[in-house]
């Protein structure tokens, strides 16, 4: 999985930093995207990577603050205009739905997918399919916000064709009971456990997307052994009065989460326009004194997940 | 005054044009801009402007559809977030409302100035001040959309000093009343008429700005005598079967609107993306034989009002 953020800034665009949304590459058979939050020109930013909207197939907002939302109509009606025609799902927090349904009604934006709206209001296992589950939680942001923990499901172990070989075992279906684990009969006679042809299971990746909060607990719940947490650092360590006031975190709040959670990686975004050039280069290195494997993301940058 | 493009594209943003906006300076003492539509990241367009958007007083919106209003509610609230304190009028369509309480509010949007949205559904005088009037008119696209006829009042006859020099008439209140082109009697008994002392009253300029529309006279009677028409010409002169179906025009279209209106200067946007620099360059030529003083307008692009 690959992570590409597309929108780095804090409450409004500035000219390097636009707000917030992200896209989760899920790098499955379907190439599927999944994206987080939708700030306005997100669509804009889209332009400049090779990212085809027809190919986002979720959308989750953290919370409803303009800064995360204002780009889903556009981004909406664009999917239809430029030949999306797969079903796309967003899910949201209590409010979504009719913001979304607001702005096309009164847009005349007529999409030629299906568009469904999932809301939620508490914390819950939010989505299990095959792939993949998600877990959310909320945060503390002064209105509803959440965080997302994305869980990749473990791959079956891999059979290992060496040992088949040796064992001088046939192709055909037998394999495929081997493959699963069972205990059979060869054509033979001989009778083998399928387990002592089987590797480790490759485990699934987990990775944890925050909306904006202060520091608290449930970040470190919901970022467990993540192998990578998208986090919001929107002040510097210095600031943290101004942090708590607007519902936000520093760089250390952060770090702290992502070492409480012993996560593999912390990427901080959500960076206020107020830090520039050397100042975000010193967010860095602060948040690194307590949490080695950070990086304070740029727009446009991409992440791959360890 | 004075107009700077923001986005001349059409329908979706592309790389080089984005979705619909425009600024009006209008070059009176405080400096005000009325904005006319509002798509998408318009306020991400004005960051490379030198356009403030606490100067911002109007925004008129022709018409709702995505790409002219999807950038209002992030303008909205980043004019506040950035200090504008002065209050704010919007006019635009029945709906215009809904749509922009509904941003605000699931957004948690609070303003910080005072904001006026005015519906209209009709031809109608819009607005009537000291210094500019507003006319509109309903044209031709499928859903309500409307272009605006801006005329400025005519400047006060001036004052011909060398002339009162000539006829020995001192400083004084007494100038307040010749300048009123009053008949006054003179401290010394000469009886003078005021309008022998007056030059000619400067004419107000007229900007007629339309919404989206297929060919109509209503684009005429709102254009008479422009010193300005910005007209929309989303396809070229052969293309006209497809500007129809689209309820657009072509560039032949809208120059022989300018031609038929006696405007002074035509300027073309709302492009489509079918047509890249060369093919652009035609449209501007086809356009041209009609109507000489046309211009096919770029994003960021400014033009004086002659």
């Amino acid at each position: 999985m690959k992570i590409t953020f597309l929108g780095t800034g804090s409450g409004v665009p500035a000219k390097h930093r636009n707000v917030s949304s992200l896209a989760l590459h899920l790098m499955n058979k379907e190439g599927a995207i999944w994206l987080f939050d939708c700030g306005e020109a997100t669509q804009h930013q889209i332009l400049h990577t090779s990212i085809k909207p027809r190919k986002i197939e979720k959308i989750f907002i953290s919370h409803l603050h303009g800064d995360h939302i204002f780009g889903l109509p556009g981004l909406l009606g664009s999917r239809s205009f430029q030949g999306g025609e797969s079903p796309l799902h967003i899910y949201g927090p209590t409010g979504t739905k009719e913001y979304v349904d607001t702005s096309l009604r009164i847009s005349g934006t007529h999409l030629k997918y299906d568009l469904t709206i999932q809301e939620f209001s508490s914390d819950c296992l939010l989505l299990e399919g095959s792939e993949f589950t998600v877990q959310i939680a909320e945060l503390i942001h002064g209105i509803p916000s959440y965080g997302f923990r994305i869980m990749q499901k473990d791959f079956p172990a891999p059979l290992l064709m060496n040992r088949i070989k040796e064992a001088n075992i046939k192709a055909g279906p037998i394999l495929g009971e081997i493959k699963a684990g069972k205990v059979v009969t060869l054509p033979d006679g001989r009778i083998v456990n399928g387990k002592d042809f089987l590797g480790e299971p490759k485990k699934g990746k987990i990775v944890t997307i925050l909306g904006d909060t202060r520091f608290t607990d449930k970040a470190i719940s919901l970022a467990q052994y993540a192998n990578t947490l998208v986090h919001e650092a929107t002040f510097a360590k210095e600031d943290e009065l101004l942090a708590h006031e607007y519902f936000h975190s520093t760089t250390e709040q952060a770090a702290t989460v992502a070492k409480e959670a012993n996560v593999e990686q912390l990427l901080l975004n959500h960076i206020s326009s107020r830090y520039q050039k050397e100042a975000v280069q010193q967010l860095e290195l602060e948040a690194r004194e307590i949490f080695p494997s950070t990086y304070i993301v740029e727009d446009l940058s991409s992440f791959d997940i360890p």
